[in-house]
């Protein structure tokens, strides 16, 4: 492919009810994770502005104090296969965890999402930070850096059994009666510390080579497994100068790997709120943060810090924590924050109830695209994986006011040019065991 | 609902690239496994002709000696979702195998489904007969009884966790703001010999309770699981007679459970070879078994015996042996059906490779529906898992050519009724924690 201008990569975090915590409340949000109808609606709204592609988070637990988007909602790979159906073009992203799952299943899930979707999937590799995910899988939850060694192999496994047929193994030739050609099998054989899986996988190798793959922590070991292994990293980046010290720490470390740094995009999480003035944009917050019930803004910020927080005053500072097994970088970036704006607990929960620490841009259009344009010349990032407050209205906003701009200044394509999720990001297919891409 | 006439239920047993092993070398054949159009085209065929269910096996592992069927296809689950959005009315039943997989997965992926597809969602409960799957999960193989025990534990579980959340959890008052409420939560907390999982599920109830059971093990704690869990039993079964005993130790083990017999619908396969006279279908499974090449057929023979059978003369009769410990009634049926037909090795290996061990079927469409008729009446069946030899054809010929004799004789539906997989088989959503159905 010829090098085009760099262009911004936009994903479209998907949360059916909303990333605000309170966005379900707001009078024009419909509810929500279970609505299949909304998503449909809100995928098509997605693929008509031209995004690389629609992202669901995951997680394996719930409980009545949890956020509305993640109390109940469709399991992501069925999800992403239905909408797969009432889209053409846009990538379809899901996470799976790699410390409760089997390479084997999560190797043929996205392989058979990927051939669904004519080459469109997206696998987020994470290691499930929660530790009472565990009491869900009779298991014991492995400390931080043991979880990132087991994904290092996971990921392994996965590429293998993708692997597992040439491009061209199945000649289906009814004359010599020949369906799978033996020759082109490989036997993966895999054994190591953590998995012991022979393979082959029961699917023919995906469109895509192997589907897209995105890494989501952003820790030290985590940004080593992106640098070996992902097209995409998701992060959360408060101000623009811990965004380009990631960036520069990220892609040093892709550059260390011996890999075209241009071929992994950075994507920080970006919560638009968006008004025709700001004090319209700030007076939407307002309302929603009103909204905001703190018995659920607390858990969010203690599961996020990996710290209990009882028997602290609530309107007094944070206090010093040690460093949380649980979110490593998500916990130093909110205790940063509170230190660096002075935030009480109260205050700190406010925010997190908001984005979960992802960055809030409040402003016009204008003002939005402007922190974008930024953000992505300075280096800050390579796109953004937008977080509408709530839906459908939220999402609306961003794709009639916002994505226009970003096209009359040639920041972002006006039409799609291939047709696969790695066409999008601009990197190629991945080669098969022979090297034919 | 009221009690209606007793009619046949139809499952349509997909195998994209055919049934017959050397079904997809037919002219009429596509291929098949991997075609998403043509499924497409296969599920739309099976509504318009009132289906209750289409029907996906599943299996965990591969190999170029694998029928052509099952050595790559898609995942259940996902392919299930894509086909949930082109389909209204069809149950959609998916095998997941109880030995290679969590409880929180299943119960999650299932109830996705039937919230996607608004309420056609089936569980076909596998325990996996084939010790090789083990080495893709890094595991040991439990023995036959044990993969039983564990899978009444895992089914347990399954039910439980769909039950997290009463039917009406989740009120959404956005002026009192209570998103879920939490009264209406039931933590399950199970602590077994087998499985330790807490819950809740992050998912609300299924549109119908629980998603459909359907088990497909015939043996003693096969029918066991499927007497105190089922709503479907899926079976093969050669002559009439055999069916009909099954058919009757079947329903007793369900009244023994107090359950209502009629509740729990008997199916087995059914493989019909259509012809326009009888000679003409003879001819037809006669050109299928001459394109049968014997390195595919005696693999499939030595995995449903679950014996190796190097060594014996292909020309001579079926040795006696030991119960197999992967596949008991299979194994009892295939050696049963060679002593009564007096088969030798190779002509017992062309049968599996036709049928897989399930009942053939040669003849005209009236001969076929009369058959059909004849097992229903005489409680050999309450409905059949229809295997055509090859698809598209197979199947359009069953359709526009047995379904209507069958209709015209008041045996089957020429409408739907309902819009549910349990309404199609007439039985009563699953009521919530408190009893509210
Ligand atoms: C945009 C974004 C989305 C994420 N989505 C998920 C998710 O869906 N499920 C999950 O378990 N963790 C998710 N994470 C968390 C990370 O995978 C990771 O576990 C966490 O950030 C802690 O890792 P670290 O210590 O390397 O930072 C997400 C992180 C980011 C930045
Ligand atoms: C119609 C039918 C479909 C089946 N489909 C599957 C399947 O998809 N995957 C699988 O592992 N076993 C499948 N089985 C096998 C059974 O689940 C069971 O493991 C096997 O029959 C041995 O159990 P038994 O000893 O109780 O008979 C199927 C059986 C029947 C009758």
């Amino acid at each position: 492919m010829a090098k085009t201008k760099r262009q911004i990569h936009l994903g479209l975090f998907l949360q059916g009810a909303g990333h605000h915590v309170a966005g379900w409340r707001h009078p024009d949000a419909e509810s929500g994770s279970e609505n299949l109808d909304l998503l449909q609606r809100l995928a098509a709204t997605a693929e008509r502005a031209k995004f690389d592609l629609l992202f669901l988070a995951d997680g394996l637990t719930s409980g009545s104090d949890a956020h509305p988007s993640m109390v109940a909602r469709f399991e992501p790979l069925t999800l992403l296969s239905a909408l797969a159906m009432s889209t053409t073009r846009l990538g379809l992203a899901a996470t799976a965890s790699t410390t409760y799952g089997e390479p084997f299943h999560i190797a043929r899930v996205f392989a058979s999402l990927d051939h669904l979707s004519r080459g469109r999937a997206g696998w987020n590799v994470v290691t499930t930070s929660y530790a009472r995910t565990a009491a869900n899988f009779g298991a014991r939850h492995p400390e931080h850096d043991e979880r990132y060694a087991i994904a290092e192999e996971f990921v392994d496994v996965v590429k293998g059994l993708w692997d597992s047929w040439d491009d061209d193994a199945f000649p289906k030739d009814k004359a010599a009666g020949v369906y799978a050609d033996a020759d082109k099998l490989n036997i993966l054989d895999h054994k190591g510390k953590y998995f012991s899986v022979k393979g082959p996988l029961n699917a023919s190798r995906p469109p895509q080579g192997h589907p897209v793959i995105i890494q989501a922590g952003s820790s030290g070991p985590g940004q080593d497994l992106a640098a070996r292994n992902a097209d995409i990293v998701f992060t959360a980046q408060q101000s623009i100068e811990e965004a380009q010290s990631f960036y520069k720490s990220q892609k040093e470390r892709v550059a260390a790997h011996g890999r075209d740094v241009d071929s992994l995009a950075i994507m920080p999480g970006f919560l638009p709120v968006i008004g025709d003035t700001f004090a319209e944009a700030r007076d939407k917050l307002a309302l929603l943060d009103g909204w905001t019930d703190p018995t659920n803004a607390m858990p969010l910020l203690v599961e996020r810090l990996g710290h209990d927080l009882s028997g602290y005053d609530l309107d007094g500072p944070l206090p010093e924590l040690p460093v949380s097994d649980q979110l490593q970088s998500r916990a130093k970036l909110l205790t940063d924050l509170a230190k660096r704006e002075n935030l009480t607990i109260r205050q700190l929960a406010l925010r997190v109830a908001a984005g979960r620490g992802h960055h809030i841009i409040l402003g016009t259009p204008v003002e939005i695209a402007d922190r974008m344009q930024l953000w992505f010349e300075e280096r800050a990032a390579d796109g953004f994986n937008v977080m509408p407050p709530y839906f459908p209205g939220g999402l609306d906003d961003f794709c009639s006011k916002v994505v226009p701009i970003l096209q009359e200044r040639g920041l972002f394509r006006t039409e799609y040019e291939g047709t696969t999720l790695r066409d999008h990001l601009g990197i190629t297919r991945t080669a098969d065991r022979r090297g034919v891409a």
